[in-house]
């Protein structure tokens, strides 16, 4: 363990230390005023846990599976942009890090390293490809066969970008990549958001995401998607019961339920608040993932009581990046093992099986004097 | 879109630094602890909006119509007092931005620009007039005459000011106009609200109006106006079912639930509270509009899913001509329309007519440890 | 009104510039952690004013009786405790002030100024007296008398002081009164609180309370003072519904809603809270009045709402009296007079009549991010 | 009464002063992010207490009964390990302070006295035996046969430390015993937590608890203390309905409602919370206690009101330790007694057993503007 970096939240004091501004505030950012951003972190203390004492808990199992792939641990990483501007090693030190900790990665299609760089530099490790929907479908279909040749198990396709939400810091900062740096996985400037033109006087990220990325993409987009690859297909960024049932119309093999960081909208919900309801209306017939503001074991411990089969975390990999290049992945997803350890030896599991809903209540809303 | 002012919050942090302070005072102000005037823009936090996803969201229709005008967006510009303190062109600026925005004005009873100076600025636009009913009742109908003559579009008569609320630090400033300012709507100063005589120790404003604004009026005053004008006539500042009722029976063609932008009484609901029981006592009868606390497109978003046909803004619009004149007021309704348009994408509404109540549930509260 | 205090709580800040710490320590603090002190002020913003518009609200007639007597508004001076801290001129300057204002003043016990001097400070005004039951009955006896004799209207006799509660600040200060001044309608030093012999490391007060205050007071006593005297009897102190209908079997003629002004058990309801359900249980059969945290015009709006028939300020007096003297009191009770005006005029009430539950609501939540 | 420290948290202010930082951390410290610690003392105020009055309270009986032992008032000291580290005199310091005061002790296993040296320090008084179970049984044993023989009147059997608990700080500043001390029940240096070879970079506290403490503690190991001793067994730590009436089952003499001070695993309830249900699940069965947050006599009350037989407060002891040694434990031990006298006497209650839930009813809810 770290020295003095003992949890989550030190790595993210760290790294605002470390990280230059703008790169530091797409990071953190969510959209307008961040209500949702904070609400995706506090919205876990609204829930109580209520250990049971007195079972043997001395050897504890927390490995699962997720679309079909065991990893040691319900938690795995979630698919962020352009992590070389946190660490020259970028996503290829995250790839090692979850080898290490026999963890899942999710690539993001905006990488800074290639789907191949990626695969190559942990080999044998479960990862998946995250994947934004292109205007230029045939662009997009080899993003997904090259997911497949290098190994990926599974495409989490991204629903709640057909713009990009609006981040304060970002515009205020014309948010661009730095010039040493690229989305590695395409090829001309345009697409790698290195555009020698610029991006005039917004966020540039969201002048390229209205430029290429899909805004016309419904339904009907998944099933070809699931027709084009033998791959599951995860819909990432669902929130609500209504298109839970409608993903599983189109034959999803599971549904993440994000509000991608609270980056695109704020106002939603917190994650952990949508999550009951989507795992109800799902009935167990795919698994369902959550990610947002997961920073301690005891979220974890909460998202599963609450229906989900694992967890997603993204920023805390950025800031572990940030301070310590793939040591720190490896560190902050440690750090989270033995939280989630002890979250279940305190609580009386002996394994995630045990987990359920009886281990909550809502928590007494606080009087303040 | 300006250097550095990216939403409207960054509007007012600049207007408050470029005002004289009794100006600031008076835009800012709500009445007594300023509650109410808190609660105005928070309350809009209580809502949680749920998205859908997947639906063609590339054309958004913003378009609707207020008292049957077609304008771009329903997002108008609410009544406000004596604009050229914020800059020497004052109501006719934010005329012009208006127009340029293909949006509606309202003008206030008290602007410092004439009802006909304002319609030359902007000849064609789409704007109504807010009356104050004075005791001298003829002064009243030549208001409304003069405002048909020069082709306003309606009437949105003010209720809820038989006094004038009190705001402390007008008390404190004892706030009156700049010398070089008036009403320019009156002839005598008396009426103009530069008198000579001074207006002694309490808030210049709050003597003027108990001396010329009529404390008496009553429902049938209303249908005086409706006798008196074939222009439309909306109620501004209606916050119960009960008086949405009222106001039907008597005949008016609109209602906005104000609260004065929480100026009159502190202790009244925040609006977006108060609109959902009059929408529901008014039936569809006439449109409601709602104005209070309007600072963000996800706020629009909610008053519309609550019912509101489009809102009012009141302060923003005053920041925007403190920084900038009519193009800091341009600017500001652009900041709006795009939030409101990404609000709706990032919904999965392509036209206003999908927005409805189902977009929304009552937040979970914050557990705040 | 004075320059620059233009309400309640602009006299408070004034006043803890001006008094001397002990002093205003004592007249400031509440019991323990003074979370209730806190709740009785915060707890009027946990109802909604809902106003009614358009009605005649040209004149507002304010006046009302308490125990018989015509006040010129709901608004009462409470029994607060050796007033020549504040101002050289103490209880007489207050009741110059209500006087002045035409209303009633209650008188404590432990007066700086005997109830003699009260009453010729301020002849033909309506005043009531403050009772602490002594351990010495002929003592308590004959402060009845005393009052009877001076003009006095009715007694409220205090039922929430057994011992004093514990006010962390005057342990710590060891407070007593000044050298100069006593508890004027007592003789002896030991019960005008100026023994020589001191008080010890405690609170003065407290170990006075404890020697000479009688805490074997039952409901029997309650009998035997509406033997004693023929004027109406108030207990002062109850704040639950089995209390007030206790106090209607043993006869008083009416029921003051109080906790002290937070300043004996802290955790207990704040007095707003309280108010309802004693209304409730008193059935109109006497008058049911409160105090604690009475800060606004729209506070005593409240308070009427919920069934009192007029209030009580205790702080906010001896705020006024240490700026101003009696000058102050007349200045903060005219402001709390045109704040009620502004209250009943703006929600469309013409007289106390009016005002009802129907104007009430609880408010919604604050959620906050 | 001390100069100036009237209340618990004056003592807590003056110890952090005087402690040193590792020290005052691993004694203020709560698991994680330490909302449990917070809302451990922030629970007692979401119950308001409403008060009878008018009942003869100049006497007041506070004594009652723990396993059957008297004791002068319902408020005893909880197990709290090393209290060399705040006063040289540690547990036998805070023994006679509780003989002085006419209270039970617990006694920590992890004492920095041995179980004889605080038997002797205060031969005559009340005091119980804390248990851990070590995986080294005959060790186990030997600490209750030796709790017998000196004296001891009951094993609170501590059932939530399978392992420790992450105290962040303590894992910062590896935290272990000043060299001069160790636990002094214990022979060998690693069992006495004095090991030469160190912990690691981890708290020494919680490494020691994964090397000696039996994580295989089952309720059938609670039926082998049973069996073992004739002394009362009360399990300590117990948050649930469920595990209480399986406590009952295995024939515990008392349940002591604890979160071990929220240093166990944050985001469990608030002991006040939890009390409720288990003193219902429990039916009178057999005596139910609670630990956890109590700070003044208003909590006590409160607890009592909510079904406790008495309360034990922790580190209120250890601040009053490291302020004025056994003068300051007796000091804070009168204060709450004083506290709770006031209490019940402001409530109308003569005794204990007067005590009951009619007493409380939940707090309104703040709303913060
Ligand atoms: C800096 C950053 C970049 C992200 N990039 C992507 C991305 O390229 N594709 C995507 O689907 N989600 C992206 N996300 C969303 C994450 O996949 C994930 O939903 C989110 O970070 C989870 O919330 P957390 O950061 O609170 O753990 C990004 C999030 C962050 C913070
Ligand atoms: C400085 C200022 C002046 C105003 N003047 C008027 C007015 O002359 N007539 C009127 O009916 N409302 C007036 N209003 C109220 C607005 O029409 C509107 O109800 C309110 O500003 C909406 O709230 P908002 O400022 O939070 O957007 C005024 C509001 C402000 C802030
Ligand atoms: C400094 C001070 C002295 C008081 N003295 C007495 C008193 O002598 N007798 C009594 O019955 N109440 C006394 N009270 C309580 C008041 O009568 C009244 O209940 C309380 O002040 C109302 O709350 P407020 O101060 O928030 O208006 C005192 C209150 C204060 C603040
Ligand atoms: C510094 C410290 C040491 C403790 N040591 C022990 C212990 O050795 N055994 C145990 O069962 N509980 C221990 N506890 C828990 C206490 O017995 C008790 O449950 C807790 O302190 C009550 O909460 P309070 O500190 O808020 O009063 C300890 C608590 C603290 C603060």
């Amino acid at each position: 363990m770290s020295d003095s970096l003992v949890c989550v939240s030190d790595y993210e004091r760290q790294a605002q230390r470390l990280l230059p501004k703008s790169v530091y505030d797409y990071y953190f950012s969510g959209a307008d005023e961040q209500q949702t951003l904070r609400d995706n972190v506090a919205a876990f203390a609204r829930w109580c846990i209520y250990p049971r004492v007195l079972r043997d808990v001395s050897t504890v199992d927390m490995s699962t599976t997720v679309l079909g792939q065991r990893v040691s641990m319900p938690i795995c990483v979630a698919a962020t942009a352009m992590q070389r501007m946190a660490h020259p090693d970028g996503e290829t030190a995250t790839a090692r890090a979850c080898l290490s900790c026999d963890t899942g990665m999710m690539l993001s299609s905006w990488a800074t390293s290639t789907i191949e760089e990626v695969a190559e530099a942990a080999p044998g490790a479960v990862r998946w490809m995250q994947l934004y929907i292109y205007k230029d479908r045939a662009l997009t279909q080899s993003l997904v066969r090259r997911a497949e040749k290098a190994g990926y198990k599974g495409i989490f396709v991204t629903v709640d970008t057909p713009y990009l939400g609006r981040r304060r810091d970002d515009v205020r900062n014309r948010f661009k990549l730095p010039s040493h740096l690229r989305m590695a996985n395409f090829e001309t400037p345009d697409l790698a958001f290195s555009s020698k033109k610029g991006y005039g006087e917004d966020s540039g990220l969201a002048v390229y995401v209205t430029q290429a990325i899909d805004a016309t993409v419904k339904w009907d987009d998944i099933a070809w998607l699931k027709r084009m690859t033998s791959l599951p297909v995860v819909v990432k960024g669902v929130l609500t019961a209504e298109d839970a049932k409608e993903a599983l119309k189109y034959g999803v093999d599971g549904i993440l339920v994000s509000n991608h960081g609270a980056r695109q909208l704020d106002g939603v919900p917190a994650t952990i608040d949508a999550l009951p309801e989507v795992v109800e209306a799902v009935e167990g017939k795919v698994d369902v993932f959550m990610d947002g503001g997961v920073r301690k074991g005891t979220d974890v411990l909460k998202a599963l009581a609450l229906g989900a089969k694992a967890v997603f975390v993204g920023r805390p990999i950025l800031w572990a990046l940030a301070c310590e290049g793939d040591k720190g992945v490896s560190n902050v997803l440690q750090i989270l093992r033995e939280e989630l350890h002890l979250a279940l030896a305190l609580t009386g599991c002996l394994s995630l099986k045990e987990v359920n809903r009886s281990l909550l209540r809502r928590s007494e809303l606080i009087s303040r004097f």
